[in-house]
């Protein structure tokens, strides 16, 4: 068995057993919550600490409901966004934070490479959780779009997926693909206006497209991609009625993909522009589903490392 | 037995039976913590969401507080005040946080409605508590006003009730008229500057005034609103001093009233222009018992909206 | 024995017994999570409010992690920094969180008094706890120096102790003094600049030095306090390259105290200005052990008064 998760700070480079373990787990939790159970008692007396240096309600509230349905005492140490928190400043705030006795830190920041970075300072037991580091990996993400994936179509060896948008800026992007590469997803296409599409030399295993249309053709799964503004620079920034023509995905499009191709999208939507309103509340859209599942696989991954 | 409430958006056309039915269970649970129980369990395993969009800490804090006596979990959802959020943008975001599978929220919002429409786009069993709209309806202090009343003077049909203030701009008289016609109340008056009065057609149990002395004289209840100055445009804006000369309450008014009549204020108050400070702290100021009866009411709420 | 503490705001004048006590409770709590106690059940179904007026992650998060350690719920109310918060709308917020019938009130507010204005307002019976105010006292940091102190020198008949940096503005210092002398510490030392030296009538039990060689020679601790700018005149802001040279604490200097002198410093560190790193980080720093501590020591004085 693929040792003990001790942090989660990227997907890249993990076991296909230690992803399919969490995934295992993730379900496991569901069920039990689709019976009706409402708390888990397994992370009794231990404490979670969210720590954003990036604004981020919708993933600090669900690690928050993750880590509290699993008994855990949970504390959202609410730091400035506008320190720079770097270097010593972000170590000492690390050391005093461990220094206070907390089981797992969950920490988003612009900078990539940051969770990282705590890891190999850290000085006592504390897990570290990545919730998204700059536009390098959001390792949660990219297991609940795996499970969501994996629950309509569970044979990866066959599975034909689509990632659309602003790739270059995602962090959703990459870790979806270290997610679908390690459990052997047939096809990775990755698709989007040149300015906002990544170095190949960085996806080995994907192929690259900017014709929405081409690249959508036969799909079974279509990630539709946020586009980050904020770490854009003033000449990416794309027209966003040119931007919907070119990549937003729309019905005319979704019935060139492989009949009931899953529609997906971490969310926030951005309507109109990434997608058209009626795929995205349309019966192929995974996206709600996806928040869910946003929940229990951050149950597992906190079940797997903290439970004694 | 009137059905059990799913929502709580407005007290308009809520049975008088329902009413009292919250009333009576918010006096048990005042009687339960008077003989020191502190914590009940009936929501063990629950989850309600605060998601404002309007600041209060007060009323923030009032419901956590309730539906933590309750046993229930709380999750702060802190959307960022500048943010629009309506339409497509406010549905997203409800049905995000119904997919985490969420049995209650709390929603404050400036714009008249939006809990309604919450209710009408809800997908789930979530429930969905007023906690204010703009100048329409704040269900939960309409309840604890008239709890705070019922206490004192049981007999509502003998009632006397006088409202002075911001009319035109207060969520707190319309609850307040709602629940008291609800409850039989034998009159209802409503005072203030004619450019604070609402339409009378909105108000057809009330009698309007511009005279306080009239309006208060052989009163049993004076409720107090507090000039809501960030719904008013600047015409509407008072002058202060002059006010408080007019429509505010000191004890020269208040032994205009009957005698022991019951002075309330939704808080905060602004002391010297709505209410003098003599008669805010005076003896027959029933403030501070109005925000003590304010968990009360939220923890009946919940427990009738959440129990299984 | 002593009475029980019913509030705390400052250190002055309590008895060394009740110190002692609540150090001797500190320490229990201490070896308890020791042995592998996770979280007491002492304070269940009581609840904590944090009411900060100046922002404080670290200490606010000290105090909430000591509170749900014990089993009590906690609030965190979020007042908005820039209110005045003073007089009538102070005890306004203060009766009204009383109204909600909490157990305790944690504040720290910039004016210096405030936590003693609260206690001579309060109405029922809710414990107030100084979290820290303007210059004067921050008693839980004063305890939690003590008791980093005792455990590694518990003869406090012996103990010469420096205390250096910004000493007029330091609520620390002052609250490190009041606990050192009740102890009945040997000798106090403190050192500074001129313009950062507070009134010596005001520190009776100190001596007084601006050469910080002088000050730390054959010191068994010393406690490098942290500048104060945001409550210092534009004249009094030292520059920092000079202030490093003259009253930072490096290697050379460090050399001069007692073998094995104790380095302490409340946080958050100004490296190279009032420490040189390799002092913060060096094996006599007993920084991150304060910081631990500090949570035992909320955790006693917490048990000491919510204890029914």
């Amino acid at each position: 068995m693929s040792p003990r998760l001790r942090h989660l700070t990227t997907l890249e480079n993990l076991p296909r057993e230690t992803i399919e373990r969490l995934l295992d787990r993730a379900l496991a939790v569901r069920d039990a919550c689709a019976h009706g159970t409402r708390k888990l008692d397994l992370l009794a007396g231990r404490t979670v600490l969210n720590l954003f240096f990036e604004p981020s309600t919708r993933t600090r509230t669900s690690f928050e409901l993750a880590a509290r349905r699993l008994g855990a005492d949970v504390v959202n140490f609410d730091i400035g966004f506008s320190s720079a928190n770097k270097g010593e400043e972000l170590y000492d705030t690390l050391h005093t934070l461990e220094a206070m006795h907390l089981d797992a830190i969950v920490v988003r920041h612009k900078v990539s490479g940051t969770p990282d970075e705590l890891v190999r300072h850290a000085m006592s037991g504390v897990s570290v959780i990545n919730a998204g580091d700059g536009n390098r990996a959001h390792p949660t993400q990219g297991l609940l779009d795996a499970l969501t994936i994996r629950q309509h179509r569970p044979d990866f060896g066959k599975l034909v997926v689509t990632i659309c948008g602003d790739v270059k800026h995602s962090r959703v992007a990459r870790s979806d693909v270290h997610a679908l590469a390690a459990l052997g997803a047939r096809e990775i296409r990755l698709c989007g206006p040149a300015p906002l599409m990544p170095d190949p030399a960085e996806f080995p295993h994907c192929s690259f497209h900017d014709d929405f249309d081409e690249a959508i053709a036969g799909a079974d799964v279509a990630i539709m991609l946020r586009l980050q503004k904020e770490r854009m620079a003033a000449t990416e920034l794309p027209d966003e009625a040119a931007y919907f023509r070119q990549y937003g995905l729309d019905n005319r499009r979704l019935a060139l993909a492989a009949r009931g191709c899953l529609v997906m999208h971490p969310g926030p939507i951005n309507r109109g522009i990434e997608i058209a309103p009626e795929v995205a509340d349309g019966p192929q859209s995974r996206i709600l589903e996806q928040v869910g599942n946003g929940v229990f696989v951050r149950m597992a991954v906190l079940g797997e490392m903290l439970t004694r």
